[in-house]
C-alpha cells in the first residue's frame, strides 16, 4: 500500500511523533511505502511531497516539536473547491490512503474527502485539547506542562511584590488549558470562554483575598475569555483568518481594568507561542506514538471516514462526522472543581 | 464532620496535592475539620496527628513532593492485629470518616476497616499504575516524566560512543512505567514482569541492530523484570519486608550478561528513588486535587468502603474490594504497541 | 552581633539563598542575631521587621523563588530624605551591621548610608547582569536559562511555519540576556540597548535568510533595545517610575514593521516576568549562597561601605562607590562573538 | 586554511555546540575548510573522517548533547606511538591546524603533537571540571545542573520517610560537581576526594540531626571520594583502563556502613550517565561557542601549543604545557564554605 500523510493547522508537539509512528508501523508491519505531502494541504494542492522512510533522521523526530513536512492554515473556501486537484494529487501519486494529521479544519476536509469516496483516517491534533469524541489530543499535556511551570514562577514575583499577577494561556473557544493549568498552578481565579466572567466580581474577589491578609493573587485567563456584556467593554480585535471575531489581548484588559478599579498594582504575562512549541512531554510522545501507530492499522485495515482517538486508556476509533460536528467545551462540573480553589 | 486523612506506603508526588484538597474542600464545602494522622498507620496506632486548616502553609504544598504529614510501610500481619487500636484511636479524635491514600497495602487495611463498620473513602496512590479499577494514579506521570528525560540524555552519551545503554526504571509487579518510558525515549527495547525475557533474543537484537549500521542501543528494563529460566540465572536478592522473593539489579546482571555474550561495551543505570520524589507534574497535580475533592465530596456523602478512580477523564467511586482484589498488569495488545519500535 | 538584612527593587531568583546563608553563617560561624526588614527599604522606613533564625523553614528557602522578606521598589528621593528614619530604626534595632540585598538603587543607598557612617555591606542583584565589578550577578543566569528554553521551543514552530518570530526579553540598558540566549538559542539577530539598530538592515537580512532556502528566522531583542534614529520611529511608552523615558514594546513594534514592509509572516513573544520567578538555577543558587556567607563574614571583619562581587571563581569585596558609578554595558568584542552566527 | 577537528574522551554537553562554532568561524570569518575526524584520536590512526559545512544540520546541533563525530577513549601508550601515524594523516588530508577538544588524556596528545611541531589549538572538555588553567569547562554546568535536580527529588522523599540518603555524583579525582550540588541542593554533608572521610564522624552528624528533631539527612558523594584508611575498608574496584587503582561505589559502601552502625534507614542513588548526556544548558551553550570561536580565531592566527581558557568572562589562551601540568582540585576554602552548611 501507498500511505499519505500531512499535517495542517497550527504546529503542536507530537506531530513528529505521530509521522514517526506512522512511518515505522506501515513500513515494518505492513511492509507499505508512505509519502509526506508538504505544509498541510497546500502539499496536496501543489503536489509537494517527499518519501519517508524510517530511517536515523525519521527515528530521531520523537522528541522535537513541530512537524518535519511543515503545515499552513488554509482557509476552508479554497480547501473546499480544491477537493477535486487534492484528488487528482492522490491519484497521480498512487495513494491508497490518506492519514491527515490536524485540527477542526483538516479533519472537517478529511470528512469532505472521505464523503467523496477518497479513504483516510485521520489523527486529532490540538493544542486546545477541544476536538469532540476523544478524551485527549496529544500538545495539549506539554501546554499545560509549560503554562503550569509559568504559573509557578509567578507566584514568587507576586508574593515578594504583593501583587495581582494575570497570566493568559491558549484556548480560543475552549478552556482547558486555562482550567488545568489553574488547577495545577494553585491559581485563585481561572477565567474561561465557557463562563463569561463578571469584572466587579473579580474585583471583589481580589480584595477579598488581600483583606484577608494573602500576599498575591494568581489569575488564569484562556484567550477567548470574554466579559458579561455589562461588565467591561472588551476592545475587539478584528476578525481571524477565518472571518470569526477575535477579541485581543483580554487578560491585559482586564489587568488594566482591575488596576484603575481597585488602585492595586497589577502584570499581565502573555505566555503566547511557546505554549506549543518544543519538546513534547512524555505523556504527548505516547499518546502520539499510539495515535500514528492505531492510524496505520486503521488505514491498512480499510477503516476509512474515521479518526483515532483515545478513550480512556484504549485508543479507538469514532466518524470524522461525529468528531467534527461540535467542539468539546469545558463542563459545569469541571469548572466547579477547580473554583473550590478560588478565592 | 470530623475527617481523619493518611499517606501509607512510599511517598509519590501529588501526595500533598490530596491532602490540600481534601482540607480546602471540607473546610470550604462542608465546613468540616479535617485531622492528619502522622506516618501512615502508625499514626493511628500510636495517636500521633495535627489539625489541617487551609492557611497559607496547607496551600503552598501543591507543588511539593512527598507528604506532609510523614509515610512509613506497615507490616500487614501488624496493622490486621491493630484494627482495634486504629478504631479506638478514630473513635478518641471523634473522627467521622478516614481518607487513607496509599496503595494497595493501605487501600487493603481500608478495606478491613470498612468490613468492620469504619466509614472510610480511600485513594489510590502508586507510582508504578498497578492498583486496579483505575485508568491512572498521580505520581505515575511524574515517575515516567522524570524516566523520560533521562532516557533522552542516555541517547546522546550511547550515540558518541556507539554503546548499548541499560536504564532500570520502577515497577516491581507491572511495567507501566518501562512501556510508557520506552515509548516515549525511543527505546531499541523494553523489558517488563509481564514478559519473561530471553537472554539470547536480547543479544540477537543487539547485535543485529549495530550489525545494520546502526549507533547505539537502549534498552529500558523494568526493576520487577525477570529472565526465563532457561534463559539466564538470576542472582537473587532476599526477600522483600513482605516476604515476596526480590531478584536485586536485574538490570546490571543483564548488562553483564550482553557484554560477556557479544563483547559490546555496556552501560547500565539504575534509576532508583529520583523517579519518585520531587515536584509532580501538571498531570499529577491535577489529577491528585481532583481525587482529593472528590474524596471529601464522597465522605461527605456518605459513600464508604469505596476507592476514588479514574475513568477517561471522570472521577468516579469504585469498591474497595474490586480494587484491592488484584493488580493492574500489562496487557498483550499493550506491549505490542510498544514492541513495533523494538530493534 | 545583630545584622540586619533586607531585600530591594524587583524580585530575583537567589534572594532567599542569600538570606538563607546570610542567616545561617551568622548565627553559626559567629553567634549572631539576624533581623529581617520587610519591603526593602520600605522595612526600614516603617520598622516592619521580624527575626530570622536557621530553622526548618528558612533552611527551606534555599530553592524558591522571590523573597521571604518582600521587597519594594521606592523612589531615590524618598529613600535620601529618609536616611536619618533608615538609622534611627537601625539604632532603635540595635542593628550593628546592615547587609542590604539589591540592585542600582539599593546599592546607591547603601553607598549613602555608608558614608554617613552606618557600617554595611551590600550583596548585588540583577536580572540583567548590569551591576559593575562583579562578573555576574545571581538570578541571570535563571533568566537566561528560562528565555534560552522559550527560543528553543520558538524554533520548532517557526520552521513548521517558515516564520519570522520575535522574542523580547529583559534588559532595559544592557543586553546581556539577549546575548546570551541569542547565543545559547541558536538566534539569527540578537539587538541590544547597546547597538541601536536599523529596520533596513535587519530587513535585509531576514529576506537573504529566505532567499537562501532556510526555513525560519529568530530574532531576539533586549527590552531596552532602540532603533536608529532615522531607521523607525518608535512610539514612546511614557516615563518610568523614575522619570526615565520609556520605550514599549520594542520587540512588538519592530515585529509590525517587518511584517509591513516584507510581507511576510512574523510573530512576536514577550516572555516577561516569568523570567524573574520561580526556582533558582543551581548555577544561581551556588553564586547567592557564596554571596550571602561572604557578605555576612565581612560584616563580621568589619569590611564596611563594600560589595561582595564575583571576581573569576573569587568572591571578593570591592568599593560600593565603584559599583554604583556606572552600568555594566556589553563591550563591542561581546556583541561581534554573537555577530558570528548573524543572519 | 583547512582545520581539522576531533572529539576525544569521555562525551560531554557541549561538544557539538564547540564543533559548530569551530565550523562557523572558519568558513564565515576565515574562508577556511573544515574536517572532522570520527571518534576521537582513532579517527587520525585510521583515517577516517568527514567534511563539515555549516549547513542546517550543523546549525542544528547547538542543543544536543554528545558529539556528532563521535569519541572514543585511547590508551596513552598507542596514543604514543601512533604519533607519526597522526601526523602522516594530517599530512594526507592538508590539515593546516587541528583543534583536539577533549580532557586531560587529549590535551596531553595534544600538546605532544605540538612539541613535535604540529599546529594545533586545545579546547578543554571536562564534566568534572578539574582542568587546571581555565575557570569552567563546558559540561560541567550542565551535570551539576541535573545532579542538583536530582538532590532537589530527593529532598522530599528523605523528609516524608525521615531517611538518610546519599546520593554519588561524578568526580573521580576533583569534587566539584559534589561541592556546587552540595551547595545548591542544600546537602548535610558532602564529601570529596580531596577530603579523606572518616565514617565515625559521618554517623555522628547523622546522629546529631536525628536527635535535634530534624526530619532527614542527605549526603552528596564524589564517586572518588575515600574513606581515612583507619575508618572504613573500601572493597576496591579493580583498575581502571589507564592503570589506576578505582575504587568503586563508595556511596553504596558507605551508605551500608552507617546503616549498620547507627541502625537507620538509609538509601542510596547512583545518578551515573544521566550526568553527560542530553542538552547542554543555556550556560554550557555560551561557554562551548565562545570557546569554539576563540579557538578557530587563535588557529587563523598562528597560536599554536595552546588551549582556550575561561578566565572571569574572558576567553583566553593558556599554554597546553601549563594546563595538563597538574589537575585543579577543590581548595580548603572552598570546601569550607560547604562546610558552613554541614550538620
Amino acid at each position: 500500500m501507498r500511505i499519505g500523510v500531512l499535517t495542517g493547522g497550527g504546529d503542536c508537539p507530537g506531530l513528529n511523533a505521530v509521522i514517526r509512528a506512522v512511518v515505522r508501523t506501515s513500513e515494518v508491519r505492513y511492509g507499505s511505502t508512505v509519502v509526506g505531502f508538504r505544509d498541510g494541504w497546500r502539499g496536496l494542492l501543489e503536489d509537494r511531497k517527499q518519501r519517508l522512510r524510517f530511517d536515523e533522521r525519521v527515528d530521531q523526530i520523537l522528541d522535537r516539536g513541530g512537524t518535519i513536512l511543515g503545515t499552513a492554515r488554509v482557509n476552508p473556501t479554497i480547501l473546499r473547491e480544491g477537493l477535486d486537484t487534492i484528488k487528482q494529487t492522490l491519484d497521480d501519486n498512487g495513494i491508497d490512503v490518506l492519514i491527515p494529521i490536524g485540527g477542526e479544519g483538516t479533519l472537517t476536509a478529511a470528512h469532505w474527502l472521505a464523503e467523496s469516496g477518497v479513504p483516510g483516517v485521520g489523527v486529532p491534533k490540538t493544542i486546545d485539547n477541544d476536538i469532540a469524541c476523544t478524551d485527549y489530543t496529544f500538545g495539549f499535556n506539554t501546554a499545560l506542562a509549560i503554562a503550569t511551570e509559568a504559573i509557578d514562577r509567578l507566584h514568587t514575583t507576586a508574593e515578594s511584590h504583593q501583587r495581582v499577577m494575570l497570566v493568559e494561556v491558549m484556548g480560543r473557544h475552549a478552556g482547558w488549558i486555562a482550567l488545568h493549568a489553574g488547577l495545577a498552578g494553585g491559581a485563585h481565579l481561572t477565567i474561561i470562554p465557557e463562563q463569561p466572567f463578571d469584572v466587579d466580581e473579580v474585583c471583589r474577589m481580589v480584595k477579598s483575598r488581600f483583606q484577608r491578609g494573602d500576599s498575591h493573587f494568581i489569575c488564569v485567563v484562556a484567550e477567548g475569555a470574554a466579559p458579561m456584556p455589562e461588565s467591561m467593554t472588551l476592545r475587539e480585535g478584528g476578525f481571524d483568518e477565518f472571518g470569526h471575531k477575535r477579541f485581543t489581548g483580554v487578560a491585559q484588559q482586564l489587568g488594566a481594568e482591575i488596576e484603575k478599579r481597585i488602585g492595586k498594582d497589577v502584570r499581565t504575562t502573555v505566555l503566547g507561542h511557546v505554549q506549543r512549541g518544543g519538546t513534547p512531554t512524555a505523556y504527548d510522545r505516547v499518546l502520539a506514538t499510539r495515535f500514528g501507530i492505531h492510524a496505520a492499522d486503521a488505514a491498512h485495515a480499510g477503516e476509512h471516514g474515521k479518526m483515532v482517538a483515545l478513550d480512556g486508556t484504549d485508543v479507538t476509533l469514532v466518524a470524522l462526522a461525529d468528531a467534527v460536528d461540535h467542539l468539546k467545551t469545558v463542563p459545569q462540573d469541571r469548572y466547579d472543581e477547580a473554583a473550590a480553589f478560588f478565592g
